[in-house]
């Protein structure tokens, strides 16, 4: 199998989004491997070493991915038994031109911390982890998004990665057995209308996931399943209340519909 | 001020990325738009008419970073009043020379459910989330890592952004004032010493984050943050615990260190 590197002098995030992205458009496998913090001519050394390694070790050149700045570690980097992509550099002289700016690379610039965003995003955890599965409806004035739905259909992962991603205050409150009888919007969520986001997922995979933590239960039964998931889809509609089907979704993907369809404003940047 | 648009047919996680990180090189300010989803001729028209209100408004060509491979939404896409980057495009050739191998684009494939990531990664935030804050101190040993610190150096953020975006187990104890008069390391935690990792703090810092919690209170008095971190540190270095200050880190930065220095596996490949 091929060996993929990404690398970079700060998180590599960036190396590894491009390279993933651009490997995904081709139908094989890759191994991958992130060298983070190359910040030394000691460290782009032993980068190459592991590189020149995986050449030896599977026969074809590694594609290394890298945003290097830093021309002596370029160097090193350059010198590898492997096939080089800067990716950046590319862009960086059309841009240029467009703007009529000169670049100023620094060293990992893109992943640390900016614009304050890091306190939005601690405190929106925070929010999450306090506002987590209805344990607090008093605070719903703060959130930016509450989201709903039954116990497993995604909510507590989608609230925690709008806040770690995003700096967005998400609350989650659930839909359990005791509201099924006759399920409505509860009072204390009503002049929150607006904030509302549902989840809901399928049938079976509810019942898969239920039944991986509680077995042969009645809350993992595809009866209790079923009912629930028709319950709050049918409150959905009634209510006029946005929704997906988080089955087939990434938490990314889930986080991306709630930010598009909530109109939300990202924080991070 | 000029405006820069990510889209995509997906999340739009990629163009941000890839966008952020080019923009990041020029020192100026952008507007920053994401649109996401954009997956029929109707969602790229209303794109296009937002991408030409922003040219209207600002004055200049706007920005444009996508990734779509259908050609009736690139076509109108490429029709806007902006400047277009196809960032993965220009390197879909040389890589396809390389691998011998045709590419073979299909809708947004970068940030779905692929090769079993969403378990991994839900079974680590239901994990971090039981083992938050030495809640429980009897799961260590199915702990990829243990974090360690005072209280408020950053130990939850991290748990989570390492399950969320890594798929990796880490529980996290935090060391408190009862634990102060003779710090040692807690005898249920010695089993996993190699998995410990220590955060610490500037002392100004931690008062000011108590502060914003418990205003006048001894958990925020400079006294007692600087006395703690004094004897947190000692406790690394004489158990000789990795650690980092978290102080000028971002959460990526921060768990990037963390699985680098303590050569974790990325389950989200």
């Amino acid at each position: 199998m091929r060996a993929a590197f990404y690398i970079s002098d700060g998180t590599a995030i960036t190396s590894e989004v491009f390279g993933h992205a651009l490997l995904s458009l081709f139908p094989m496998e890759f191994e991958h491997h992130t060298i983070s913090f190359v910040e030394t001519i000691e460290k782009a050394e032993e980068a190459k070493a592991k590189i020149n390694a995986a050449k030896k070790r599977t026969g074809e050149e590694p594609l290394v991915f890298h945003t290097f700045v830093n021309p002596e570690i370029r160097r090193i980097i350059d010198s590898c038994d492997a096939v080089i992509y800067n990716f950046l550099e590319h862009f960086v002289s059309p841009v240029q031109k467009v703007l009529g700016v000169e670049a100023k690379p620094k060293a990992h610039r893109t992943h640390s911390i900016h614009e304050n965003s890091y306190d939005y995003r601690i405190d929106a955890v925070n929010y999450a982890l306090a506002n987590d599965d209805g344990s607090n409806v008093t605070n719903y004035a703060d959130a930016d998004v509450i989201l709903v739905g039954v116990s497993r259909s995604g909510k507590t992962p989608s609230s925690l990665y709008l806040a770690l991603q995003y700096g967005v205050k998400a609350a989650n409150y659930p839909f359990t057995d005791d509201d099924m009888d006759d399920l409505k919007l509860p009072d204390f969520l009503k002049p929150y209308k607006k904030k509302i986001f549902g989840l809901t997922i399928d049938a079976e995979r509810l019942i898969d996931i239920r039944d991986n933590r509680m077995a042969n239960s009645r809350y993992s039964s595809a009866r209790q399943c079923r009912m629930e998931l028709r319950e709050v889809e049918k409150l959905y509609k009634k209510e006029k209340i946005p929704f997906i089907n988080t089955t087939k979704f990434s938490v990314e993907e889930i986080t991306a519909k709630i930010l598009s369809e909530m109109g939300l404003q990202r924080y991070k940047y």
